[in-house]
């Protein structure tokens, strides 16, 4: 509770400053989440440190909400967004760092609100970090103990202490990455603004742009997509990676399974895809303009590896309207929504780690088929993991699914035709972006139905919180005998 | 291999039999057949009865191909089907009970060739009685001791002696019902041809019709839609149930929990459709024809509970388009495809019993994450399942999962739109026969590029066996020091 007290000031803080349209109402925003924040800090006071684990279920998704809710304020004060509804999806969506928008005209819309919007996924981002280090694997959510495990210095049991430590060591590199790409941008001749936003939501993998046409605004300035390639594929490793690469230890990164499965993923699938593009695909059917500017061979292989880069790190970011090249590349695309970056990274989806223990342990599974007796435990990063972990991994791969599928029958039952309410589902629980369909990469959220965008709200929140954290909530036996 | 010899001995001997309307040219495939099974019985006579897993894998995988190459035979000598792709995807369709069929006028093929045809889903279905009964649970599939565990007499451990004896009981009952099921057609009013054919592909759950419309054809006719709803309800249920209730173990059939779980899923899922068939759906829109005989509730409530159980138990009859209903029930059957009847049935699909399995351990998961040091392991009819085998379940789950993802993939990279590409990966992995876009209920597989056929060919293999026993055969160790 504290620690989402302290989001609202920072927050706050951050519309205070940047006051630079017409955003006295961005500032009285400000004062009223202080006002909120300051609320529930006396609330807190009240309370010892220690939090149970059941306590620890409840702040972190209800906190969620709450900063959500309170997110809204600019939007609403700013009219820029009159519905609440609207405005809840956008925060929600900013918070989660999914980068679904329902802006028709986001370049009508005053700068110092598109800028709490990249924020608002800045923040999300920073959230995410703490959860993936210190919080969730103490809640015991699939799989993110062994990454854990592995973070610098506090050992997985008894965090406390140094929780602040490691975070605080894990945004410096955050704050320092995203710094750096705003500089890169600016000097390679985006507008300070759009560097500084676009730097924001591609740090958290979030994906909003401040231009109608996202990134591919910018078709013709290859540069300026190299650099945000660059850093949405750093915003897809491992924090703890890039903090052993500083500390000079590349020898810890390179031998990281993790590490080395995600960049295998991004290396083959954007050979694929721009094999694709350049032999089979008519780039012409879309309505992206694609200027050539450096050949045709290099326009396929940028805009496979912007996309495959911007589907599997969760950004969303888009140069090129995948869903138009060829029938192929609309599944490859989707398939690619289930992959996610790395734990510990600020991306959605299930995460490399987690299919990585699928895949040896599917190899394992053949296996121990043939040998029924033989005893052959799942190795990452040379250790042995515990059953207990590899079942809890299984289990989270298949509540995504489940979730996937009750997300899907959710969005369909709203009149939603198949491939966009799929593709809507598979997108809001990977915090992904774009869709497939009515909601694809050239399209908004905007024509969703009312209740269609309070379902994804909730999608996006249970797979941004790794499913476990809010749907333990609704088991019945949660709320027994506390 | 001897047990192979003996279906195409009884398969000869059927077509033999069947010479009605131009049938020199079945008969000469029979005799055909015949030789190649004496050919290899020849060759088995040296082998000891004896065989080790490895052999296990190879024999069934590859018995299943030879068998199916055999029965294009009366296909390819009639000329009803010239071309080798299609014989031999119509065969595979057969034999694996998908009922998926590259027939463009299904009525004007020679009646000794349908009855063929229907003949390679029922020696299918006995086939896979056998498999799930006594070879599987052998081979170490996932879940399927499980149920062999269940099956009346034998133990799990040394079955050979009694492998037999319960496989004829199981045929047996087999055999009955589809006697039953024919009298009762015939009696509703069916021709005897077209009676005892639909019998043979409702009890294999194969699906394979002799008209054009399908079972659509007789939608003026209630009581015969009834009679095949039935039998498709006993074709999804566990043979060995059917066996107790026989013996009058009624007890043993209602604390079945799998049967139960059936049960509910067509119970709950008919209710479901059949509301929005009433309320939401226009039923006009759809190419065919829906005379309310008895009534419009009493039509929506057969049409969703035929086509429910159609899906569900992998049948893939057809009433009705359900493609043109609602945007929901496209999604909704579409997700029915992964369900499945009950293990020790005919039905294709992921089965009953592991969704339950699945759905217990999920709850359970929820409980390990709240109190990691409880042992709290998965029950099923009362008996606490090994950690293994459930294990082995979840595996197979995401084997299944990852199967659809690449048959999604292969049949899009074929250049087929997504939602057909998907459809279809579902509707042959789980051998249901329909899939969806351009090659829904009402539509065949005939405009399927070659290469897509053999893909389907495969899929269906590998679904029909399990994926493991298939799939074990592409892993390089299977093939390492023997
Ligand atoms: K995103
Ligand atoms: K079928």
């Amino acid at each position: 509770m504290l620690f989402n007290g302290g989001f609202m000031l920072l927050s706050s803080l951050v519309s205070y400053i940047y006051k630079d349209g017409v955003s006295l109402q961005i500032f009285l925003a400000g004062l009223a989440t202080l006002f909120l924040g300051a609320i529930a800090m006396v609330f807190t006071k009240n309370h010892t440190k220690e939090m149970n684990k059941r306590e620890g279920y409840i702040v972190v998704s209800f906190g969620w909400i709450i900063m959500s809710l309170s997110g809204t304020l600019p939007y609403v004060f700013t009219e820029s967004i009159p519905s609440f509804t609207n405005a809840f999806f956008e925060t929600m969506s900013g918070y989660t760092t999914t980068g679904a928008s329902i802006l028709n005209d986001i370049e009508a819309v005053p700068k110092g609100v598109l800028f709490w919007r990249s924020l608002t996924h800045w923040i999300g981002g920073m959230g995410i970090i703490v959860l993936a280090i210190a919080i969730l694997p103490l809640l015991g959510i699939g799989g993110m103990q062994l990454f854990a495990a592995e973070a610098p210095g506090p050992n997985a049991d008894k965090l406390h202490p140094r929780i602040t430590d490691t975070a605080k060591r894990l945004w410096l590199i955050y704050f320092g990455y995203t710094a750096a790409e705003t500089l890169l941008l600016s000097a390679a001749g985006m507008s300070f603004f759009d560097a500084i936003n676009h730097a924001l939501c591609t740090l958290s993998t979030g994906g909003f742009s401040t231009k109608n046409a996202s990134v591919a605004y910018w078709n013709s300035q290859p540069i300026i997509q190299y650099i945000i390639i660059l850093f949405m594929f750093l915003a897809g490793t491992n924090f703890v990676l890039s903090y052993f690469a500083f500390k000079g230890k590349v020898q810890k990164v390179i031998n990281d399974e993790e590490f080395k499965l995600y960049f295998k993923f991004v290396a083959i699938f954007t050979i694929i895809a721009a094999l694709i593009i350049y032999f089979r695909a008519d780039v012409s059917a879309s309505s992206v303009n694609h200027p050539m500017v450096w050949g045709e061979g290099e326009s396929a292989f940028r805009h496979a590896l912007f996309q495959v880069l911007a589907i599997i790190t969760t950004t969303g970011f888009v140069t090129a309207d995948y869903t138009m090249w060829t029938p192929f590349l609309v599944v490859f695309f989707f398939g690619l929504m289930f992959l996610g970056g790395s734990a510990g990274s600020t991306s959605g989806g299930v995460k490399v780690v987690r299919h990585l223990i699928l895949i040896k342990n599917g190899f394992l599974e053949f296996k121990r088929t043939l040998h029924p007796s033989a005893i052959l435990p799942v190795r990452y990063n040379k250790r042995a993991i515990s059953g207990d972990i590899v079942f809890n991994i299984l289990g989270f791969f298949i509540l995504y699914m489940l979730s996937f599928i009750i997300g899907s029958l959710g969005f369909s039952i709203l009149g939603i035709e198949f491939k966009s309410a799929i593709g809507l589902a598979a997108s809001t629980l990977g915090n992904v972006g774009p869709a497939l369909g009515d909601y694809g990469p050239i399209n908004n959220y905007a024509p969703l139905p009312s209740l269609g965008k309070w379902w994804a709200s909730f999608l996006m929140l249970i797979g941004r919180l790794e499913l476990f954290t809010v749907l333990i909530l609704f088991t019945p036996f949660f709320w027994r005998n506390r």
